[in-house]
């Protein structure tokens, strides 16, 4: 890998650019954004340059789409005809499913999805440290990774920026985001949602502690964010609620029984275990 | 207030008798607590002493109760025909209209509760700023501050350990927190619980963000702390989940129109202001 071409250097893009020389990526690192966006960007180490897309397809030996969504489908469609046949495309769209069929067209396509974030998004909250220690899901066809060497060379460099990488098929990997992500951020969602019919502003803050904030956390996420990947993945997120509705009306249902204290002691322990890792016997 | 009785030297009790040695209280403060409990308190400087509930009773300007609900109630029964007359009794219960009704017989009670906690439990973990710029809510009989001396030195006291006093009735206490304490325990532990069926803890941690973390917080409290909690407010409770659980259902079955975006602006106004506050015009 000698130029790696990011378009979309908000928070991932932007934290990739300043991982991979933190790493010790000597090559190019060119950015497709907005003119304000390049400039940050550039001032903050995170890229060399601005391209075109056009510019970015004839130079890119990895092409990395930091995009929503809608935009990185809008993006293949584009850059299809225009990368050279060894240049590896790969993304970091919150689903897979759609995007890598959509991606079909490309010679060379490797869906991916860091498992990494934070509240403030753009150029300015990029960080090198994003992806330290937190899974990268790649979405290889058939769950392993192919044997091109553009793809171990991109995977050794994905290694070298902290991330631990993870093998999923585009399919399982839209499941599993609906139960670690999706619902999530719905349950917090229809949580602020459902306090705002009920008290004003001020009842909610003169009688809440820190446990309302922790639950309400995700619910600042914008639709902006959140459409393309609800509609990109509605059945599983559907299956979800509804598993999510049901176990909520069966602790509605038996408040005063020992049922609710079990499901408090099954709660409790993925609630450590996702905190402490899996403990090996 | 020379001598104030702390009954259950746990965080709560704990936190108050830092608290007010830090505010400067010069007077007895003593506790009621297991032998090892009260051997740590007086070690971190939260009591002078453990003594009796007979002795407590006779000694008590203040009796106050941090206990769990359940035995703040057999509290009120076995010190009802011991303390004197003048002796102010409170409680830091997490709920009051079960407790205030059952305090009836004593001579002189102010519900309280303040809004403040956090994830480890214990004397331990008790913190002289746990209360710093809290809410503290009192459910004075018509909700306005009885004119006792007791009560008014009592509180002055809260105010010096910085808390914000809030004055509601109990069952707008019980309705208030049904929203903005126990329906996001509730959501949280049913959205553990939910997982759990469905995906490995390996599944979970290696597709997982700090999101998950944040959504699962609340999901570590066990069972002992919300059963009382859950006994003495049930009705409420009942209400604010079948709420939640219509919300979840409105956005699941409006996934891929606007209306969910309409909820995602609303939750995050929500989301917003429990950070920043109310904002005047």
């Amino acid at each position: 890998m000698q130029t790696i071409v990011i378009a979309g250097v908000g928070l991932i893009g932007g934290s990739l650019g300043l991982a991979l020389r933190k790493a010790g990526f000597k090559g190019r690192i060119l950015g497709i954004s907005s003119p304000a966006t390049i400039d940050k960007a550039i001032e903050r180490g995170a890229i060399d340059e601005g391209v075109s897309l056009t510019e970015a397809a004839q130079a890119a030996d990895v092409f990395y789409l930091a995009q929503p969504i809608s935009v990185i489908l809008d993006t293949i469609d584009r850059i299809a005809s225009l990368v050279r046949p060894e240049c590896l495309v790969t993304d970091a769209g919150s689903t897979k499913a759609r995007i890598v069929e959509h991606a079909a067209k490309l010679p060379l396509f490797l869906g991916g999805h860091p498992m990494a974030g934070k509240e403030a998004r753009g150029i300015a909250a990029a960080d090198p440290d994003l992806f330290a220690d937190r899974p990268y899901i790649l979405t290889p066809p058939e769950g392993r990774l192919m044997e091109s060497p553009a793809v171990s060379d991109f995977v050794q460099w994905l290694r070298r920026c902290g991330t631990v990488p993870v093998l999923l098929s585009p399919s399982k990997h839209d499941f599993t985001v609906s139960w670690t992500s999706h619902l999530p951020q719905l349950a917090s969602t229809a949580l602020a949602r459902s306090l705002s019919g009920q008290l004003t502003l001020d009842q909610i803050v003169s009688a809440s502690g820190p446990g309302l904030k922790d639950a309400t956390r995700l619910a600042l996420s914008p639709w902006s964010v959140w459409r393309d990947i609800v509609q990109t993945n509605t059945e599983f997120i559907e299956h979800a609620l509804t598993v999510y509705i049901d176990t909520l009306t069966e602790i509605r249902d038996n408040l005063q029984t020992p049922r609710t204290g079990e499901d408090f002691a099954v709660a409790a322990d993925v609630a450590l275990g996702i905190r402490v890792g899996p403990q090996k016997e």
